[in-house]
């Protein structure tokens, strides 16, 4: 039987004030190793004297602490290093952070998280991740409240159109964050304001996620457009098509009184759709050109979230009432195997 | 004194009979000889037996004759002249045709037809012009009304997101034609209809004329980002917060159930923005490289219509109680002689 402690008002007092000092200067830690990750760590940077950073594999770490940069993603942005805790061990690192950003393509969160025995309590988990947790079919946000028990409140995505690239050479970005309790937020975005960095707070964390997600999809419906030889004038109304189809898709899921022109929506499909950065659209682009989806997969070394998400995000809509014709389109090309040609001639005929 | 005509039944049948057939089969001009109009002569050849082409100079209507292809604009695209009638004279056109596409630049639409005397009686007036006519302040389809007498029911505009240069291509294209009185125009989307170009109609002629003219301003101030050095996503979250200006803007001008997310208005401010054929872009890149706005527009060869269109939007925009930070940043880089970095930093505080 668990014995009650003793009340000491001192010991309570100094909680309290470590809590509130913890408040203000929450540990910060960066899960994940890519593009993404490492552009985080630099945002990070400019406003924390400390950041945590697990990366999974031993010898990047030592690589990093030698020469100062990732040596596979942004190789060209110096990290100080000797803000930089590193480490290798997942359930260390939660121990020993209050806020933490998962970066980490979304097929390895789960081998990277479960069966480790993490204490989540009093952390506040911070999603950068933009996909579906594979086989699962959820997202991360769902994944981390309902197989890891982590209350809603303590969830929070970041996103916003943000190439991690444009992060390295630091170009003017906006980030939105959302969390269903915004009051937990506003610290977190003032810690990543900073020069080159704006920050929204949103409360619709569900439609965002979502919007992070179709955007993959709607890309990679647009690179296949491309490949096959659909020029700008075509683009911009697939584009105008499938903003609106995204809020459809949204409004079905949970109405709010989201503005669907925003950043974290139109931003991000305009980013994603229209860049040469975007793993989405140029997996699209080679299917267009007649790779096969497998041959395309294959070819590309970094993973393009939408193949995961056009799968999952299709069984989901079958149980809507809307028309999502790109959502569809996208998931015959990838996964039955139809011609990308005339799926696009037939989806063409479908554009208002 | 008018002697009144005998009553004749079989003149008047014949009369009849020629206006349907006239209805069914309208004599069709195209006005000017740039890129746009040559991709309209293009898409219209697809349709019809015969067009008449306006070209002011009767050198250039030569060398079409003889070389098949117009000498500056899309010199690759071959034109069947056994097809086209050729006018240098703008009054004559008029009279001999029933359906006018206006493809000029608007800074030339007054002087091509003030003081020549012509009689717009029982011809469709179609404005292909995305501008406004310079010291009238006038959008061209009022100017049409206010200035020529035309009745707004015989006045539509086309547009949409199309660069000519792949309508010469071939290119698969959306086009949007808007007239008040709907029914006159469905002929009209049926004539320009083809392989390569999809129509749809609409009776938003107001809201579709000043999208088409708020974009060019937009591109300018995009094409000026992008000369500063802003890069893509900072971009995203600008022509996210553009559409979002238009609507306030054409909301205030005349409420109406118009989707802005739709080609005609999102799909037509994406071309602009996101491409490199577009004028305005180039316009504005160059001033934010440094040109100064004079030497900008010697530089360039074309007419970038939003330069004039800026002046004329922000008087309007004057009186509405709506904010338009990029109306205003573009309109003080352009005319008060302001340093293009100071004012897009100021612009990049009120995006939301």
């Amino acid at each position: 039987m668990a014995r009650l402690k003793k009340y000491n008002p001192l010991r309570v007092y100094r909680k309290r004030i470590a809590d509130r000092k913890r408040a203000k200067n929450p540990r910060i830690a960066v899960i994940g190793s890519g593009s993404w990750a490492t552009a985080l760590v630099k945002i990070l940077l400019n406003n924390s004297s400390k950041i945590n950073w697990y990366i999974r594999n031993p010898e990047m770490i030592e690589f990093i602490k030698t020469n100062h940069h990732n040596p596979k993603y942004l190789n060209y942005v110096t990290l100080d290093t000797n803000k930089l805790n590193f480490y290798s061990d997942i359930k260390t690192i939660v121990e020993e952070s209050d806020v933490l950003f998962f970066a980490i393509p979304s097929a390895f969160l789960k081998e990277s998280i479960e069966n480790k025995n993490i204490n989540w309590e009093g952390k506040l988990v911070v999603s950068a991740i933009k996909g579906i947790v594979p086989n699962e079919n959820l997202t991360i946000t769902h994944y981390f409240e309902l197989k890891q028990n982590i209350s809603p409140n303590n969830i929070a995505v970041i996103s916003g159109p943000c190439h991690a690239e444009e992060i390295a050479l630091e170009k003017l970005s906006y980030l939105t964050i959302a969390c269903p309790r915004i009051s937990r937020i506003y610290h977190i975005a003032g810690l990543i304001r900073c020069k080159y960095v704006n920050t929204f707070v949103s409360k619709d964390i569900e439609g965002i996620e979502y919007a992070a997600i179709l955007k993959n999809i709607i890309a990679i419906g647009a690179g296949i457009c491309h490949g096959l030889g659909y020029g700008d004038n075509f683009q911009a109304v697939y584009v105008s098509n499938a903003i609106r189809e995204m809020k459809r898709f949204l409004d079905d899921l949970k109405r709010s009184n989201r503005q669907i022109d925003s950043s974290a929506y139109l931003g991000d499909l305009l980013v994603t759709s229209y860049s040469q950065f975007s793993r989405n659209r140029t997996l699209g682009t080679m299917i267009g050109k007649g790779y096969s989806v497998q041959t395309a997969i294959l070819e590309m070394n970094m993973i393009a979230e939408g193949y995961f998400a056009s799968k999952c995000i299709f069984e989901m809509k079958k149980k809507m009432r809307i028309e999502t014709p790109i959502i569809d389109a996208v998931y015959k090309i990838l996964y039955q195997n139809k011609p990308a040609a005339e799926i696009i001639e037939a989806l063409t005929k479908e554009m208002h």
